[in-house]
């Protein structure tokens, strides 16, 4: 019995429902060298969960692992068709003080750093409706640290278009905006952070309670500087997010960040955005890998991605991540105020849904 | 007198002969109000020198700096203009153990780390005749440190596209590339590297001797996992380094890696280099900011922009950073092999050729 990872890679395509990119198979098994734990593997493949549960299968037809008690393993043959074609066992060289994200959270000062971390306790747990599931309070401490940074945070009209990772808090808390507007669908993530902005007097923050699917009221069109916005992954949902943040925005020199996983999008997608940024004018300035952890959501086996799972066990630890990117807006085009409509979280490769 | 900074930025475009990018005044006011040592705005603004040059001429006319003695301070009236724009002092957030690249050399072992080290030590120095200005060897290390998290290191056949910041001999000593091939148009370091690869029994290494503008030697045609190169920025220098590096990838999968600054591309230039990319079929993976960090070069006083400087003195550290670029090819073009004549170092961007 002889495998070639080419014809692996091709049966893949041939069974994937989703794109599948030219690594995928090499990947998985350099993530499968690494731990049996499988959303371990999730995380370290950076393929997307609809190509990697199809992978998982096809290489147990094949004998390549095997899966017992919670776990996926390389088989004896698995081992030797790694080592084959050099599948080492995943490295990580990252930075063990920031977390690979380059930035420290300190610099913001101690005051800024334990409010927010107060306030987070009691936040509103996240829901599936919304697609919810917000990043740990060092990662939206880091976000603002990284704005901070690269000057979108003094005297800037902020607008977070979604934020159950209470951006906008962590914004206001510094006291270094001129004005930030958090946009949310969801009542009680508004109410939260109503109350927030009472209790500790953050002037210049302010909600407003919308569906992203409707136009903009007219109030926040051309008003703002920066845009924070971690969107739904499906391509429609995404564009929805992102236009109506680069609608808020004043026009050129206008920054916009967003997040983008591996776990939801493939690298076709990865892609796909880029080029729409490219075409609405804008220009890349940033991408951090793994800048973002999420923690994990209490809807875990209600998401779509479940039933894929060949191994049906709850993750131990942060396994969702996603890259942080920054945009300028250099030529900014007029984006159409489309309202949309239906579903807008789910296309091939959404798992969290 | 009152000035606006749209006026400013309007004259600034007036005056310039390279792309100026809509952020550029503010983001020099931010450098000024942070800094007196005209380098460190240079760093600081990540405005193009050409487009800084004329615009701190600019700022001189209407009374907003001064120069004195090697240094550009902003004046009473140039203060109150930053005031009543929120202009602040930039603040740093980058951790200081990685400085800002989220990654460890540590990861690398011990005894690579100082084989690098004690190599460097007698390396050739820096010529301007091929636009020369090598990376510390933190840089080089964390560029290696880099590829093997990203799993372009292991059994990978590398080639390297000019290679005065010696990251050949670096991936070589890691003993994990199965080859790796640095050419250079450079005789002085391919015989520095060819030495250390008998020296140090580097089998996996080997060098070319090539001018980059000719054809490549069909042997390196196709045969390669990843590339990395450090581009001469202007335009045309971009791309006849990376389409020798996406000439040698053997396609789909492959990886492509190079630096790109603030300080000789404007956004429009980031902006036109990230097109071509995906017009070549790639997905940009990373882009991580001031992640390579330069040695200061000898000739300083030789290089284009020291005529545009309206300051000139000597810098103390390093001010010449790049931001790292990954991209994974997954849609590869037959990239023409074209060949390239006359000075591909110069377009109107270009500073330290």
């Amino acid at each position: 019995m002889s495998v070639k990872l080419s014809e692996l890679q091709k049966e893949l395509i041939a069974r994937s429902e989703a794109y599948v990119s030219p690594r995928d198979v090499e990947r998985t098994l350099k993530a499968l060298r690494s731990t049996t734990d499988v959303w371990r593997v999730v995380e370290l493949s950076q393929v997307p969960m609809r190509v990697l549960c199809t992978l998982l299968e096809l290489l147990k037809e094949r004998g390549i692992i095997s899966f017992s008690e919670g776990s996926v393993s390389l088989t004896e043959f698995g081992k030797q068709l790694c080592d084959e074609n050099a599948i080492t066992p995943f490295v990580s060289a990252g930075c063990k003080h920031c977390l690979g994200r380059g930035i420290d959270i300190a610099f913001l000062g101690e005051e800024v750093v334990s409010n927010f971390k107060s306030i987070s306790a009691s936040r509103p747990e996240a829901v599936q409706e919304f697609d919810q599931g917000f990043v740990t309070e060092e990662t939206t401490l880091a976000r603002v640290a990284f704005m901070l940074q690269r000057g979108d945070l003094d005297g800037k009209e902020i607008a977070v278009i979604g934020d159950d990772d209470l951006v906008s808090v962590a914004c206001a808390l510094t006291g270094k905006p001129k004005r930030v507007v958090a946009l949310d669908i969801d009542e009680r993530l508004i109410g939260f952070i109503d109350d927030v902005r009472k209790k500790f007097n953050l002037h210049c923050l302010s909600v407003v309670q919308h569906d992203l699917r409707e136009p903009l009221p007219e109030e926040l069109l051309k008003a703002f500087d920066v845009f924070f916005t971690d969107p739904t992954e499906s391509f429609t949902g995404f564009k929805v997010f992102v236009e109506r943040g680069l609608q808020c925005l004043k026009g050129a020199g206008c920054s916009g960040y967003f997040g983008l996983t591996h776990v939801e999008s493939s690298l076709g997608k990865w892609r796909k955005i880029q080029q729409f940024i490219l075409e609405c004018g804008g220009v890349i300035t940033d991408v951090v890998e793994a800048f973002n952890h999420y923690v994990n959501w209490p809807y875990i086996e209600g998401m779509r991605s479940w039933q894929w799972l060949p191994v049906k066990v709850h993750p131990k630890g942060v396994w969702y991540k996603s890259a942080l990117f920054r945009f300028e807006w250099l030529e900014p085009i007029e984006i159409p105020m489309v309202r949309y409509e239906g579903n807008i979280f789910e296309d091939e490769e959404a798992a969290t849904t």
